[in-house]
């Protein structure tokens, strides 16, 4: 079934991204989960929550555990998320005598959340690498044509003269901001989600903290207090997303318009159309302009989503998960668009 | 790749729906594209403006034809569209004589949107049965209880003591509006696109409104004037969308506030818990709303692409296909839920 | 104060309408709300529900009746509505006597979702109006230079030569759909809203249904049942009004885009700028895009207050005030600038 | 006119904040203007680019000036901005000797945006001050009630016994990164904007950044080269608004929650009803919901016009006035309603 174009066979070679895609394909997720369960137990036995042959009981069946995938989905449809079935799995796979002590103290939504994070941290060290690709191509778009002259338009009328290095400049350096701001925000974002139940790791007595904190470090993400129904990092992370992408939807907008000139760009690799082979349609300027309307379109939703009723909204939740993960791979396609378009850029100004 | 819940191996187990999602994969939109190609040449001959022999040749061709989609997925990504390169496929198998009168006088825009007609058309006759489904859920809710007595709530607030029947009928009344308004939108929604490279059908002389009368009959379309830059009723049909989730995440709200008392209702086969087994979650209802805020985060990026320019927007268009199918899949797993959970319900009211 | 630019003193003269923006003044809701209750106290002593002689000092205080605004809005602040407040003045207007018998039955919700739809009544016949005016504009510029040649343009590129009437025709077939579109959602939009404090009208016995009809009658509105939970027809109706602005958006990015050439189109009276005195913006085209993208925004918060819960919810329905009349006046303002551009076009084609 | 409920005379006291709209006033816009060009001609003379005698003539007219609004009003309607015609007003006052060096070398876009940020600053420090508070109140609510105990609630069912102090503290960590973040973001977002027709700022020769430096200290504004087509600063900023309204929204949804049950949560002050007086509905919680969906709404809009053709868009620049505002207002609004809502808290947890 391939429904969201991220995910179509056919448009995702133009739309999608394959390498933030696979971070959220089933088998990511769940080797994150798996991830999170193993050094949970680890955490535990070495705070003396789960006895240290549990933990070792625990390590042994989870690196060899394949999950029933089927069960997995009745799971989700009946529990609204898959954590109660897998850890049910696990369970079994490791064996009446220490199977409790897996995924002792935890919920599933600290699973899930922590499993985001994880493959999130990856998420956003590409995103961060083709951001500065961005950077570079258009410094070097700069060099090569900076001081050649341009119509300056204003309100869609030619205004004044100015220079390419002018446009340039108005495309990367809300790309350096974008750095900055990822930078900040990675520090709240990428963050352990632990709480138990409903937030107070009642399970673990005393040594909640400490054996979050042990978690957080053997995952390599930051340590903080449960966040289950504070959602303002997602929120601001899909903020930033939609930020990148606009940015780049008004670099894909100018080039289109530019296009429609002759002398102001000369673009290789124009798509082709059914009805007049000879057209040079800036199709990737395009789907830039569609990227940055889509994230537009979805941060919205994020943002309903912060309200999070109580100490866990299975609605506001699950919304969530209709929406950030289309947003990660719309940025990163358009990332990887505009390096691409502006690879495309033989000549620009006069 | 699953990066949408609705493509996902697992979350689609509760929040997609099989039969409205396989009229999404590449498999059926490849098959309505061949349905285009083949009933064109069809009214192309009777008209006169391909030969007889080549609409045998096309329908010959067409009937074995299978698409090589790695080319499809390269064409993509260079032309924005699959059609170019599928057009090239059809006629390379049509062979060199009659090659050239497949898809003769037609653009990708053609054949793109009136597959998506082709499809929508199953689609809505689909909704229309689950819209009738709820209808009658909720009828049988009303007859089975809807003289006992609940407590009117208002402004999240006990307000004086109602029927049953006044709260099933606010859920029920707006779906047969909604099913009001399905049959007027699909008169306007359910029609041929036909214009060729920029809607004038150019090359079929004075044939053309004939032409694309004889292309819609054959394909079991209304006829109408090409829309290609007119989006409206693709605008419309997604704000009814989100209007029937809208209704039913309405529904879903009241369910899961009744489901923090134990007296105004009882639920079978609520969702469990990994840290608290005897939990009875109202999955679905929370389901419910999710897909009502999602959809009415789509609706806006459905609207925005009203803004199409000039003859043919690659940017909006492309902006529809982002958004459009995932809202035709919310709606038809809200409804599935909707019914699914008014079939949960052994008892309401006291 | 003029946060809004609707109700800006000095940017209402561009983006507002003030036919439309003086029923969502605070003096048009407050008359509105006094027709409610005056029609209610005649159907209700026609039908014996309050005495007769009651219905004529209600009357006759209605007729004098001056609110104490400042207590009105210390009453919003503390009930989040004006009616309870208003209600405690008209009756002290009446006099103890008869003071009960005003608004006998009725709550907050009818008399501000009925003085809505009062209103909205105005508005539509109005919006109903701006539309034809534009379609005859449409057609006069189709009239004069419809046979003229254009380029027309797919995808930002020049594609093959259209007549300027296949351009006119795209901008004005979508108006004439919406034409249709109002017709069909009146008769489920305009109808009093009567239901009580919980929508069961439980204070008029066995007459609530016989006084609702004699209410919408005296109103010149359609009757039907309580719909205070059901808001399908207000998001509906939202989306047609971002209908209408997105089929004018397309025209204005049009105007826009030809502008950036001196041959298709002549334009007078074009935007000055501080800098360049010489320039002539398409400021009226521009506003079209802006107007359009706003609504296509506002649209997702109407469909989001469709999640309605129970009986009345104050959040969702407070939402609806926030979103609605500015969409309203934003689509009278885009219809009147529509119509006003198309004045302003000279020339079109060559 | 009233259109919207941040400037409607009654709703305003619910749902505005005159603080903070009387920043967006168009005595405060002017005022600002002024405020700019009077900043400019000290730092035009400063740097020898105009006469000080033109200065002194500048300053002196400024000092009295009083706009006609009646023809502003008309210079929007034509010109799309205010700034034409004041400018000609304000040379008019200046006179014909020194006139032309008001306003030299800058444009409508320069005026417009940094007279937005020096009334953001304003509207910055104090939404500052009101999350202090907030955060305040909520820790002595902690300190009042901390340890008490409540049911914590999972996807709307009971889950295991928690303190006041866990929930507490979800509403009032967010409010603590919405600080820090607060800072961030106010380094990128309180700059000047000044570049003159199209970004070059080409009248001052080689002093523009000297002159642009000299301006923004005088402004006491940070300086920053020309942003007048990159708006993700304040794209950023609508995000942040929305940040804190979804979170404060979360609280007020919570509080409706727990009023729903009278052991959880003692309030003061509810609003009353017309149908039932003695009903205490959770009012400003409803409205903190709602605010919180609006803004969510709203900053969808604000991400749209990041794509901002060219040297300047009328078109994206025009759609955030019709949001930004509003967002502002509704913020501060609903940390005025949340700080109150807090202080009507008389008891929570048991």
């Amino acid at each position: 079934m391939t429904v969201s174009p991220f995910d179509h066979p056919l448009l995702s070679g133009l739309l999608g991204d394959e390498e933030t895609a696979r971070h959220f394909s089933v088998e990511a997720e769940i080797a994150a989960m798996l991830a999170f369960e193993h050094a949970l137990a680890q955490a535990e036995a070495e705070n003396g929550i789960i006895a240290s042959d549990a933990a070792d009981a625990i390590t042994s069946a989870l690196s060899s555990f394949r999950p029933d995938t089927a069960l997995l989905r009745a799971g989700v449809a009946k529990d609204g998320v898959m954590v109660p079935e897998l850890v049910r799995q696990i369970r079994a796979a490791i064996g009446e005598r220490h199977g409790a002590s897996a995924h002792f103290g935890a919920t599933s939504q600290d699973v899930i959340d922590t499993a985001l994070m994880l493959r999130l941290k990856s998420v956003v060290e590409h995103l961060g690498l083709l951001l500065t690709e961005n950077i570079l191509r258009l410094t070097t778009l700069e060099d090569r044509f900076g001081s050649r002259g341009l119509t300056g338009m204003t309100r869609m009328q030619p205004a004044i003269p100015i220079r390419v290095s002018d446009r340039v400049n108005a495309w990367r350096a809300p790309l350096q901001r974008h750095r900055e701001r990822l930078v900040e925000q990675a520090v709240r974002l990428l963050v352990v989600q632990f709480g138990g139940a409903a937030g107070t790791l009642e399970k673990l007595g005393d040594k909640g903290p400490t054996v979050r904190a042990a978690l957080a470090a053997k995952l390599g993400l930051g340590d903080a207090p449960q966040w289950q129904s504070q959602r303002d990092a997602l929120a601001d992370f899909a903020g930033w997303l939609s930020l990148v992408t606009g940015s780049l939807g008004k670099f894909g907008q100018d080039i289109a318009l530019m296009a429609l000139s002759v002398v102001d760009i000369k673009l290789s690799g124009g798509g082709g159309s059914s009805a007049m082979p000879h057209k040079q349609n800036p199709v990737k300027a395009e789907a830039l302009v569609a990227l940055a309307r889509f994230n537009a379109t979805q941060v919205s939703g994020m943002h309903q989503a912060l309200v999070h009723e109580q100490e866990r909204s299975g609605a506001a939740w699950t919304l969530e998960w209709l929406l950030l993960p289309q947003m990660v791979v719309a940025t990163a396609a358009s990332l990887r668009l505009a390096a691409e378009l502006a690879g495309q850029i033989e000549s620009l100004g006069r």
